[in-house]
């Protein structure tokens, strides 16, 4: 039944195997289980596994295997395993690995290491990476693999036929051969499910579809996989400035870097990385995050010297202290909303210049309404609490101006990031956080300020 | 230059284009321009308009592109779209439409347009759609198309291959045949790159990969997702219960269930549901946004009621109130570190029961290491800026119990979320935030009362 190893439950009744047999130290159970598997399903393995049954595992995979499973692996993973690694075994491991992700290996490693490994590797391999080397990260080049298999425009199809039953198997995820000029200029692309169903005596030129868009080598992976997703390709072609086919991008690769878009988004607005290894080293992790905890340390001091300004107030009501954090919780609730929706705007490219002062309206719009919704609640449950007509009124108010500004500033925080290159998805929470909170207690402590002690 | 349209700068001066020539009643123009561009560039274009302008294009969208443009649009603006159309129009699209998304559309419908709709349409279609509304949403079943093409195991390679040149087109995103027997039970598949390689006088038998493994018709669509990105499928057969084969799912399909979980967690975290539209209208904005405020205005209250059993103190040493908010701002940023990183784990189904344990020992243990690092921070602050070292030591003390337990809490709250069957990614950062906002209240303005009341 091939069917129940496709089950996530069975996936973990693997992993329970496989720590059960490594804890009885079964080693050679362990490695003909590994040998078995698909490079996906350890890879998968690894990634769930605590860090000392990951360096177990990793010893008893077969070295054949290692290019493979390396492909497969998250980055902050991949990297630590390869530091690992003697020049010798990632030059070996390197001839099984499709070029872009070889190049990202490279890319990572230190200088020396580097050129030890492109000296073990044959020259073939070698111009290979240091072509796909010579793209910067993250464009349509780092994402290309140089597989394309190219036809003639004025070749009959069976022609085409016969040369591609002598030439056997086609490179995976092939949907689409390319048609190129002597000069390798991109002409456009035949489908190979009508090289079946087309009659054999058309021409290449007949039945080729040369509206095909190339891709430009130099275009933003994020943008590439937005194009993909919104045509739903398969594959497409890469061409460089002189219109030359350079190679073609498979959807594989381009689910992955929508993974890691929405996964950046996702971990950026909690201020984690999104390369961050679910079973990383605890020391290592601790590091990671502190820099977040930096930054909110100083915003949460900033937040501590605005209540510090109403000393004199919070000396005299100790009531007010009490109710003084609920303003800047819901206008960081209210302005966090915004952000995300913004935030994902921003990714998907919904958001231009012809729209945004729109969104920014529209959230200023919610935000106020909003604003006077809960100011109207929170004054009746303060009021009810407290039996303080006066302190309802003065929460209300401030809650008002809060949210009105969370819902300006969840909009426009982002847009005015990104304009300044900052990644939104990395600073948009905490700057937004610091602005509603200081607004929130500012709005809150100055109102009572102003009405209690005067 | 047919590249030049890919760009999205220039998707933003498509949009900027249409938006003078709508402002300026240029409706034959916009009409053409419509109609020149693909379904998935309208849908884009769509989902970036404020409503008013949407009304105005969809207007202006020809009747027969109607059906596409909807395939290609996210929930909440499809579903708005719909319920203005005419059961008539709803039929006319519903023929150029996916069956899967059909199905969706159909589930969407009040049951008196629902009926109607089915009734307008030709017997075909409606057996169709009949049977794809079978399977319950978010399983295989409703992300299947049943556009297969299928062959029996022994016949010969030649033979398909005149049959497909009969046969004329194949299914779009077609790259597997599959291999069936007399009672359509799934026996395996051929690729249809290996038809053009491979020697015509082989049998089916002979070529075709019966290890493929068909997906069970009830499987989630998040599972269903997870096995196509791990092992790099273009499409992958459904079969049923009884081993028949059903349909077949497509990679483009995939990567919407694949952008739609990752946009749930990034989205569910902030509040928001992943369908919120981005440009919709303000009052139903307002509204949607009101369910996740009035939840905080309750945690919000909780928090200022355990200040409230400090108000002695708070009366006695306003400096109290002022730091009380930093202990739990730091708190919340640490535990959500955490939380996003076990939503993400718990997504990829990497987290299991062979691994939580460790999990949340790692998150503890990073927890306190954080809680040490901080408290040391704080304390040497507070020191400075209060000139008091008692202050400091007690603020430093509330610090390294609450980021212990936001350690803790981020990691188990997500897992005990999942094992009740509620959604982590929604509940779990408004339960951690209320946990650190109280325990962070609690240890500070109870050590305090402690230490200096008594």
């Amino acid at each position: 039944m091939p069917v129940e190893v496709l089950d996530n439950e069975l996936t973990d009744q693997r992993l329970n195997q496989l720590t059960q047999a490594l804890g009885s130290g079964m080693f050679v159970h362990v490695r003909s289980m590994l040998h078995d598997m698909a490079a996906s399903d350890v890879a998968f393995i690894l990634e769930s596994s605590p860090p000392r049954t990951r360096q177990v595992l990793w010893q008893l995979i077969d070295q054949d295997h290692t290019g493979e499973i390396l492909d497969e692996l998250g980055e902050e993973l991949k990297d630590n395993l390869i530091k690992q690694m003697s020049p010798e075994r990632v030059a070996k491991a390197a001839a099984r690995m499709d070029t872009d992700d070889l190049a990202y290996i490279l890319r990572s490693l230190p200088d020396s290491v580097f050129n030890q490994v492109l000296q073990s590797m044959t020259s073939q391999d070698r111009t290979r990476v240091e072509q796909a080397l010579s793209y910067p990260d993250d464009t349509a080049g780092s994402l290309m693999n140089t597989d394309t298999v190219t036809l003639r425009p004025d070749v009959n199809i069976d022609v085409i036929l016969r040369y591609l039953r002598i030439r056997g198997e086609l490179p995976e995820a092939t949907d689409t051969l390319y048609v190129v000029d002597k000069q390798d200029s991109f002409l456009g692309g035949v489908r190979i499910s009508d090289l079946l169903t087309c009659d054999p005596n058309a021409s290449i030129r007949d039945i080729m579809a040369s509206k095909l868009e190339g891709i430009p080598v130099g275009m933003s992976d994020s943008e590439v996989a937005q194009l993909f997703e919104r045509h739903d390709w398969l594959s497409a072609p890469v061409i460089g400035d002189d219109n030359r086919l350079l190679g073609r991008i498979t959807i594989d690769d381009v689910v992955d870097v929508i993974r890691e878009d929405a996964e950046h988004s996702m971990m950026g607005m909690a201020g984690m990385d999104d390369d961050a290894d679910t079973f990383g080293p605890v020391i290592k992790s601790t590091l990671q995050r502190s820099l977040w905890l930096t930054i909110n340390l100083f915003a949460a001091l900033l937040a501590a010297s605005v209540s510090n300004m109403f000393e004199g107030t919070l000396e005299q009501f100790a009531t007010i202290a009490i109710l003084m954090t609920i303003v800047p919780s819901m206008g960081g609730v209210a302005g966090n909303q915004t952000l995300a929706l913004v935030i994902r705007g921003i990714a998907l490219g919904q958001i231009g210049q012809s729209n945004s002062r729109w969104l920014i309206g529209k959230e200023l719009a919610i935000g106020f309404l909003n604003g006077v919704l809960w100011s109207v609640l929170v004054f009746l449950a303060i009021w009810f609490w407290k039996d303080d007509i006066a302190l309802g009124g003065l929460i209300g108010g401030a809650m008002l101006i809060n949210m009105t500004v969370a819902g300006f500033a969840g909009a426009s925080i982002p847009l005015l990031l990104k304009k300044m290159n900052i990644d939104p998805a990395l600073a948009g929470g905490m700057v937004l956080t610091t602005v509603t909170d200081v607004i929130g207690l500012f709005a809150f402590l100055g109102l009572a300020t102003f009405f209690l002690l005067n």
